[in-house]
């Protein structure tokens, strides 16, 4: 069998399991850029269960904590808009309705008999990006050569779920190997942003950025290794946080670069909104995840720390705002929502500065430098499996120039560690400046989280996402990060300025390629940094900038 | 300058370190072998000096923080009998006792002055490793390469030593590379065992252990890769402990093989006493170290870990014993270090079990192939500066025999994946292995610590300590770790047992070198083995085992 039939046939088979009557007689033409809107007014949906899917996850758990919805009731809600949803988009790999409903007829039974929930996630779907082990279910990462096959085990974390409750109920779409900042590959093809379909939905958690967007999911699990959750949240207008390496269990999933062990990817939740990854983070930490996986840090949930205690209590605190990484200028409408950012801050009593940039440049370097010590032979190994070629552009010729990777070859360990111990000393001296600012904040504390662009540009057409310092270099730090969505693209508002004198070649072409037009009705959003492992802190800091955003946004109208 | 040249420089500059009055005239001749008690009954020190080096450390600091004792009186007795112990064992790198002494002077100043401690640890004088900068001191951590580079910066670790009032006060010999488990190297020679001089300290932190064995020192640090901290605490009778990685700063030292990122080296504390230990890890978590250390994890200090909250509290705990790690077969000293240990915790209601090996040949490789990934490189970049070769054996004749590293030319870093991969396969199935025992205890919970062999063997003579897989495999799995001394290598309970199957060559090596007569009066111990980051915990088991341990001995005197 040609790599191409496996395909066709696995591309049937997810076409077998989408139940009949949740497809879509009609769907919006390809001209029809905008379909955010479309799965409220499709008429798919009862009322039920579009107040189901327009719920907050705060409400959705307290009605099923309660029996108000079963989860057989709230399951299939999403399930049918998680299918609406990929049929506008593309967003799902694994679909398997009849595996969740079991299990959400089990949370009901248990809830009825007992008359107690299974756990805090208690009756929640939940999405998951497709490298997540589901027992049974293929996880073929983009990968032809994985076509066939199924996981034998569940990971880690999907145990960790039915534990607590929830009800895994799709798979989602991500690019090849993971290491591309958009979704497309060779199986299931590419996810579009629902706001946009002409623009990336971003990736490589892609398939899940697209999904929430769309209210086709409460709550997702993406990960992340240079902005893998951070980069789709952004692009899509949904929350999402990198939380630190060894927070969550990773164990059990298929990955790229296995055994890379310096700069690591992490799992992390994605939403739509900040109580949607709180109650993830909470539920998973409380759980003692470090009796389960090897790499996870034993660190209690602490209430403390989110209600930052280390912080001043949250009273007054200090936000330093990049502007700007010195490589590349972000575009009008990332400038926008960093000032809409910092006056919604100011108007809530809090203070902001000037965050400079630290050999950010070297700090993306090293990450290149580390994953392209392996990463050529990483792909080559698997794709050569089923003679798949190992994609070389997430543009619309997809693979037909394959080419040469710049990181043929590799290098060896020892060179490897040589960049690994440049990357120890620049996480040092960050430190230490970092700490430094604790003379100029006038709080007696250091500068208490960075705001920062995500990327230098909402999201991009397909293929033209490639400037992916603004996450990565936070990864290479491994400081928990979150990010808020804070506006849409708007023409009037984000008008092309005149040149600057620029950085550099990429710096030209990221300006010249801006048009308000081009990204019209793209989402903005910030990224909220703070500490490494400092999760709680960080979504207790990100609940004030939501909050202090939304404020300001109730008041003017015309940002919204 | 030829290296030659550079080392004869090196030492006459150490000679004219140590001050003239603190030199023995008459020392204990070549075959003299245990020499410990020699610093006791020398005639250098004054009773009050006997006094102060034989106190415990709860008690010294105690005395220093109420003015009883100076820290100058205190750092002097220290100083004079670590010069002693440095004639009798070579045991030091680094003399600076006008710097140390002036250190002293502020402390008393400050208390005098302020009626205030400085910090936790007031005026205690503190060794260091040799690999630990001091700025303005060499850390040639044995290559004659590094002769003349004096440090810029403190590492992290003095810095914050600096703040808990500590007086550090000499630097301590270890081998060329530190990747041995003996101290050797061109510079400063051989460091002696000095409860018998043929037989080895051990290493790498061999000098801190002789000198601790010798109370030249009330505390010290070491670092520990795959058994330096634990061999030499072993070897010659000490307290050590070496946490999990990410707890104790480290930036800001030399080392071997910087970069790699997979099975670290941990900066750890060595003392006569576990309280020693712990009031180092203490006063060290409680200063917040993950403000200073990019890699420190930030987790607090925890007493309730400490009283053994999710251990039952300390009252009825399930050691598991590991009797023999099926390569090679431990000695009889070990067995009856084991045996005793056993019978102590029985004897103090606490349960006992066997734990069979899991995989320890398989965790035993993959270290000895991701340090050998880029070793072999590492060290020759270093040495061929000065033009030293690297050395190829701690035995008797250095390195007169360079010989081929089997290391040479390293691998690839994807290749090095490879293992990394493994590695992190062990590490899951070793805690899921673990977690399992929870059926089988009886207490509701898995084991609650290992108590291992910290070497098939009690201190060898130089050159023989080759095995090194009892203390590198929990490396692997990065479980905190602790060293409790036992007993004596007793020729009438010692004797040699008749031959066993033997798993290999290895290990028939091992029973074949076994004589009571070679080890004579060499220390045994144990180790304590506990889950990754649970240092709290591991010293509050530690002194459960401690307890027992001693109550035993005062009821069996043929045990000491």
């Amino acid at each position: 069998m040609t790599w191409q039939e496996a395909v066709s046939e696995k591309r049937k088979r997810q076409l077998a399991s989408i139940p009949q009557e949740w497809t879509l007689a009609s769907l919006p033409s390809k001209d029809h850029l905008d379909i955010s809107v479309f799965p409220d007014s499709c008429g798919l949906l009862t009322p039920t269960e579009l107040e189901i899917t327009r719920s907050e996850i705060d409400g959705l758990l307290s009605k099923l904590a309660k029996g108000d919805w079963t989860s057989v009731q709230v399951t299939t809600a999403f399930y049918k808009r998680a299918i609406i949803a990929h049929q506008l988009t593309n967003c799902l790999t694994e679909i398997f309705v009849e595996k969740a409903l079991a299990k959400a007829a089990e949370c009901d039974d248990y809830l009825k008999q007992t008359g107690k929930v299974l756990g805090p996630l208690h009756g929640l779907p939940v999405s998951l990006k497709d490298q997540i082990n589901i027992k049974g279910i293929e996880s073929t990462m983009g990968y032809v050569s994985w076509i066939g096959t199924f996981a034998e085990r569940n990971a880690v974390l999907v145990d960790m779920l039915d534990s607590l409750g929830a009800v895994p109920f799709v798979k989602t779409n991500v690019p090849q190997t993971l290491m591309w900042g958009e979704t497309f590959n060779n199986i299931f093809g590419r996810t579009c942003n629902p706001h946009n379909r002409s623009l990336t939905s971003g990736g490589s958690s892609g398939g899940e950025g697209a999904l929430l967007a769309l209210r086709g999911s409460p709550l997702g699990i993406g990960s992340d290794i240079g902005g893998s959750i951070r980069i789709p949240s952004s692009f899509c207008g949904i929350y999402g946080l990198r939380p630190s390496h060894g927070r969550v269990p990773y164990a059990g999933c298929v990955n790229s670069m296995e055994g890379q062990d310096s700069i690591m990817s992490v799992l992390g939740p994605m939403s739509n909104s900040l109580s949607g990854l709180k109650c993830f983070m909470k539920a998973v930490v409380d759980a003692k995840p470090w009796y389960k996986d090897a790499l996870v840090i034993p660190k209690a949930w602490s209430e403390e720390d989110y209600r930052l205690v280390n912080h001043g209590g949250g009273k007054l605190l200090c936000f330093g705002i990049l502007w700007d990484d010195r490589c590349v200028v972000p575009n009008p409408p990332i400038i926008r929502a960093l000032e809409m950012t910092k006056k919604a801050l100011l108007a809530a009593g809090h203070k902001v500065v000037d965050w400079e940039p630290f050999k950010h440049d070297a700090l993306s370097r090293t990450s290149y430098e580390i994953w392209g010590a392996g990463c050529d032979e990483d792909y080559r190994v698997v794709a050569q499996i089923s003679g798949e070629p190992v994609i070389s552009t997430m543009g619309p010729d997809g693979n037909s120039e394959p080419g040469e990777s710049k990181h043929k070859g590799g290098i060896s360990a020892y060179k490897l560690w040589q960049v690994q111990k440049q990357k120890r000393d620049l996480r040092q001296e960050y430190l230490e400046y970092w700490q430094a600012t604790q003379k100029t904040t006038g709080t007696g504390r250091p500068v208490d989280a960075i705001i920062s662009p995500v990327a230098p540009y909402a999201a991009p057409p397909h293929g033209f996402n490639r400037i992916t310092d603004y996450t990565r270099i936070w990864n290479v730090l491994d400081y928990t990060t979150l990010v808020i969505p804070v506006s849409k693209v708007d023409r009037h508002l984000d008008v092309k300025k005149l040149p600057h004198k620029f950085y550099s070649d990429r710096d030209k072409d990221n300006y010249d390629r801006y048009d308000p037009e081009t990204f019209r009705n793209a989402p903005v959003a910030v990224q909220i940094v703070g500490r490494t492992l400092e999760e709680e802190a960080v979504i207790g800091m990100a609940e004030i900038v939501d909050t202090a955003l939304k404020a300001t946004k109730s008041q003017t109208a015309s940002y919204l």
